[in-house]
């Protein structure tokens, strides 16, 4: 029994007086085709009415507990990114190269929209720092972002941002979010580090360079999200069942290989609307073969509801309609479609709406619903779960659950 | 966004063989509108199958714990009466002005049905006396009903009632419901005090006027659902908006104000069945201008059930349509209808059965429900509820709730 959990990031959304949803919107016969056969219901990912980031609501939906195994976003990001390998007690953050004027005030947060190949020539400059004895590891990832990490004794991951969030503010000093030692260390290495970096990369002749040409030194990072990576049970181990990751995106990536699942390289698979649908469904067929459930996701309905863009997320359900679905459907036993979150284009962000979920197997029992969306998954025979719920309905419809008493 | 929770109190039925319940047989044009718009859900207000108190079930709403935050009954009545100022650790009961004979049998729950303007002259004879370096405050409220606090070190709310809440009866004593010594104490004060307030209630010359007269003699108070009041967090801290409470009856503005709501004067509101619903609505979105939601209580239904009256209970639904949601409708951007609890004309008091909830505004998907009514409900896409989501609900539907994760 091969299985599928495919999630569209942020794909719920809600009608805008008449105008459908997306996915009411979309023309998806082959998910409409899964939807006959199966049954839908809805899924309040971390609890009704609670608005969910995507790192925790992955999270729930694969059984874990985000009150006591959630490292924080930084770690996930880490764990995401190639050449980088985290060790308990690490303090993870993603950054930004960004631009500040002498006053340290912000003029750009992504350093003049940097390109990643000259972003990746300033990492030296950051990456192999000693402050107090602690090790700072950077790796540029994709344009101006980056991840940073401190490895040394006694850090605490309880320390807040550097970054303000907003262009025209002041870099912000690090504050410990506890009293205990480990955070005030570590906010005070942060602010440390915060002003060699500048020094650094304000000497260095790539920024020189820019600034010759008008364009934005990338003079400092900007830090967000930090956390320490701590270890959690594997997948395998919760759940008796060997799971692989597809995606494009570092963050997905990243939650998987925090719980032990096999994270699959696809080249191709970018995390955004360019992403190659079609060779992420091959990859995840092929990644079937020695595993029992494999997780698919696919980002862009999210970034589009972000940007408000409707047509842009009703497009990114046709193109999943016509690249993955055919090719998965002959492949796996059990399909499960769902979301983390709603992010509906009216909000522009992410919502606690319930998102609509959908499962096509053998062992699922039909329910009459015709059409995946919001409006009718809310009168499928699933009903309304939580995100903890999804581990065991999936195990459920496998067979693959132990039973409780005798 | 300016949001309203109108809980029309013990508004759910029970259809009695083919008999409609109330709000399937009220005429509600304007509700069920919102209902089209809008969507339809269920709530176990405690939880599936518990029957709550008024005072438990507004508190669980609210987003508070009815184990570790509920004083009692007492604290509440208190702090719904004006001119009573409670204090952290005084101890309040519900006291009701009654005959007795010389036996102290209880021979008339009510002195007479005494009306307001006599049983406030009998107040003096009580407030401000001292038992055991005790200070007791008295206040009547309305008829024969009112409100005793016990002020002084080490009282303890946990005592039981001297009132046996049955004519003929006794009137009791106080025991200690733990072995503290608090609470011995405040028993040993409760019972000093039943006979002092007997001595002086009937040598008070107002009274032996009524025995000329032929009246019963407001001889004895008897007390009950005496707590210890006590601070809790602020309804804004907890959510982060501002809310403030439109309601008649002395509970409702006690639960308001215990939890740090501000509660609005309405003169017109009285809490019983001719309480001027116009003027409530017009105080509601008077409200409104300055506070993120407005609490709207209505009383009327639940003492029809309480009392059997079926067509007194649609009347009040039907009155409800006409005054109030005109107004409303046109001044809130979200507006949820609900009850605290059932309380069904054939059982003719509170029960267990989930009340009808209708959400109506731009971010609540419609589900095609077009009655606001306990069967149609029970389809609706809110599906089925406990009281303590709804806060995080309409914090979801005003967009105001916080992201859990990033």
């Amino acid at each position: 029994m091969k299985s599928l959990l495919m999630i569209m990031d942020g794909i719920g959304d809600i009608r805008d007086g008449n105008r459908p949803t997306p996915l009411e919107a979309a023309r998806k016969p082959n998910i409409d085709r899964l939807a006959k056969e199966g049954s839908l219901g809805l899924m309040h990912t971390l609890g009704r009415g609670v608005k969910p980031g995507s790192d925790t609501a992955h999270l729930a939906i694969f059984g874990y507990d985000i009150f006591s195994e959630y490292p924080g976003r930084g770690p996930f990001e880490a764990l995401g990114t190639e050449g980088i390998h985290l060790m308990p007690g690490d303090i993870a953050f993603r950054a930004n190269f960004a631009t500040v004027d002498k006053k340290m005030k912000i003029t750009d947060r992504r350093a003049g929209r940097i390109e990643s190949a000259s972003a990746k020539k300033l990492e030296k400059y950051i990456n192999g720092m000693e402050i107090e004895k602690t090790k700072v590891i950077f790796k540029q990832t994709t344009e101006h972002r980056g991840v940073l990490v401190l490895r040394g004794d006694r850090l605490s991951g309880r320390v807040s941002d550097t970054d303000p969030h907003e262009t025209g503010a002041m870099i912000k000093s690090s504050e410990h979010l506890d009293t205990s030692a480990e955070a005030k260390k570590t906010a005070r290495i942060m602010n440390i580090l915060t002003n060699e970096v500048h020094k650094k990369l304000s000497n260095a002749p790539e920024n020189l360079e820019r600034i010759k040409k008008g364009l934005h030194p990338a003079n400092m990072i900007l830090c967000r999200g930090g956390g320490e990576y701590f270890k959690v049970e594997k997948f395998e181990d919760r759940h008796g069942i060997k799971a692989a990751c597809v995606a494009g995106g570092s963050l997905y990536k990243g939650v998987a290989a925090f719980i032990g699942m096999d994270v699959v390289h696809v080249s191709g698979a970018t995390g955004d609307r360019y992403s190659d649908y079609f060779s992420k469904a091959r990859a995840a067929v092929q990644a079937s073969k020695d595993h029992d459930l494999v997780f698919l996701h696919v980002k862009a309905g999210d970034s589009f509801g972000h940007d408000g863009d409707h047509d842009g997320k009703k497009s990114t359900i046709e193109k999943v309609d016509k690249d993955i679905i055919p090719m998965v459907s002959d492949n796996f036993d059990l399909i499960v479609i769902t979301a983390d979150h709603s992010t509906p284009c009216m909000i522009k962000g992410h919502s606690g709406h319930p998102v609509p979920i959908l499962a096509y197997g053998k062992l699922v029992r039909k329910d009459g619903c015709v059409n995946f969306n919001e409006y009718e998954a809310a009168k499928g025979s699933i009903g309304q779960i939580v995100g903890e719920d999804l581990m065991q309905l999936m195990l459920n419809w496998m067979d693959k659950n132990n039973k409780i008493g005798e």
